[in-house]
């Protein structure tokens, strides 16, 4: 019997994971996948996921594939899957692909998004989502420096030590700074605001969102570190822009922690 | 040297705490600003907490008053205390009250929040915060029930086995259910409908909210399974109202897990 070729959309909370893919220690969400779905299919499953996410890195719409030859519908995988799985990894969807679908080979486009607390005090409810910076940071000038992003660049000096990729190379289509006031965490509707007291200041949520073709290892937190060295005054803007000229990885910013970064979702043709 | 008041208005995520009250095992907020103040003051200090949350329930705006002697400015006690406290505890405000003034007795109204997830799939970002109750509820008749409440009852029919108040007649200002779509989670808008397909429907967020001059052990979270029976078409929107006539505890419905609560805000004179 040919196989079927699965596609499955997934969410996750990254905190106590060591990441997409399986480790020799640890819970990986490929892990638990292929567990879940070798007892489904009475044999060895492979999943392969759309981006690598690193350790303590979430998902709001990671994309997996798998070939299996069981004939349930996609809903009664999906609610399997579900009654399998921890409460910390969920597949939203569960749908059969073409044969040659392939969850990382076949991404068009994948969306990262990073959170950032900006403000004297971090909720005891955004402290695994967001990275917290007490310092004030100059949003005009990280939203100006990550603009210049987008198009088609070597990333060099935004990829890690241990990267294996034979190219630097890659194209952004979008990469922006936003800011709101309030909390990461709205219903229900936990401002801060609504009662402290003046002292504490007013704190921001700065939201990175980029997209692009893909992305070197470690790429999006090394561009966050850098836009938050920018926000601190420590480099000017124009800053991003010669590290794309002829940077290497020591000339950007640090990497910033993975707990405020979200795979948010994969596109395919 | 005679004493100040000092109030403090805390903010937690009681997911791994025991509540707020000190107990032979396991954290407490208590317990956690008492050691806190006590290393400020150089003497044991004794906290008292307008409302004495559950293990697993949540606070925006708990407050709580203690005397001490130490002459910091309130917000350098603020400061420290952050320092010194767990981060699923943060006190996101601190000021010099009236020498009488006690956190639990000069307490005017509390307002309680019940966070509850209707929908075939919980998020990994909200198991910690919600009730997840997966079949279909009739929202119109549980808040019409809820807007029963308002006024003075006696409220026996939602004491805990345990309750020890001498009288169960409470006055709730404000007793109301919303409903809306999307997530909890709401930054990095990780709406699971933005990722999802069509199958698993269309997740709703119900929000019961109630304010009141005080409330019995266990009042909300009966109250909120009561709600709940009434959604799922075990008894009429009406059945609230017997209740407050002439119910026991064992007439209502079962008590609400306690993730889903939150004290919202404690108001004063």
């Amino acid at each position: 019997m040919s196989p079927r070729t699965l596609k499955l959309t997934i969410t996750y909370d990254g905190t106590r994971l060591v990441g997409w893919q399986r480790q020799a220690e640890g819970t990986s969400v490929q892990g638990l996948l292929e567990e879940a779905l070798a007892r489904l299919e009475g044999a060895p499953v492979t999943v392969h996921g759309a981006g690598r996410t690193d350790a303590g890195v979430h998902a709001f719409g990671q994309v997996a594939s798998a070939q299996l030859t069981c004939e349930h519908p996609p809903d009664v995988l999906r609610r399997a899957l579900n009654a399998a799985l921890p409460r910390d990894v969920r597949v939203v969807d569960a749908c059969d692909a073409e044969p040659a679908f392939h969850a990382r080979f076949s991404a068009r486009a994948k969306t990262y998004r990073y959170v950032l607390r900006n403000g004297e005090i971090l909720s005891p409810f955004e402290h695994r989502y967001v990275w917290h910076v007490a310092e004030p940071l100059d949003f005009e000038a990280m939203q100006a420096a990550a603009r210049t992003l987008i198009g088609t660049h070597d990333f060099a000096a935004f990829r890690s030590a241990g990267s294996t990729s034979t190219t630097t190379v890659r194209t952004i289509m979008r990469s922006e700074m936003s800011s709101q006031a309030g909390s990461a965490f709205v219903v229900p509707s936990g401002d801060l605001g609504d009662v402290q007291g003046e002292g504490v200041g007013d704190p921001t949520l700065l939201v990175y969102e980029v997209c692009g073709s893909g992305f070197l290892r470690h790429m999006v937190r090394a561009i966050m570190g850098t836009l938050v060295d920018i926000g601190r005054g420590r480099h000017p803007a124009g800053w991003m822009a010669e590290l794309l000229e002829d940077g290497r990885r020591s000339d950007a910013g640090a990497t910033a922690p993975a707990r405020g970064l979200f795979l948010v979702r994969v596109d395919y043709h």
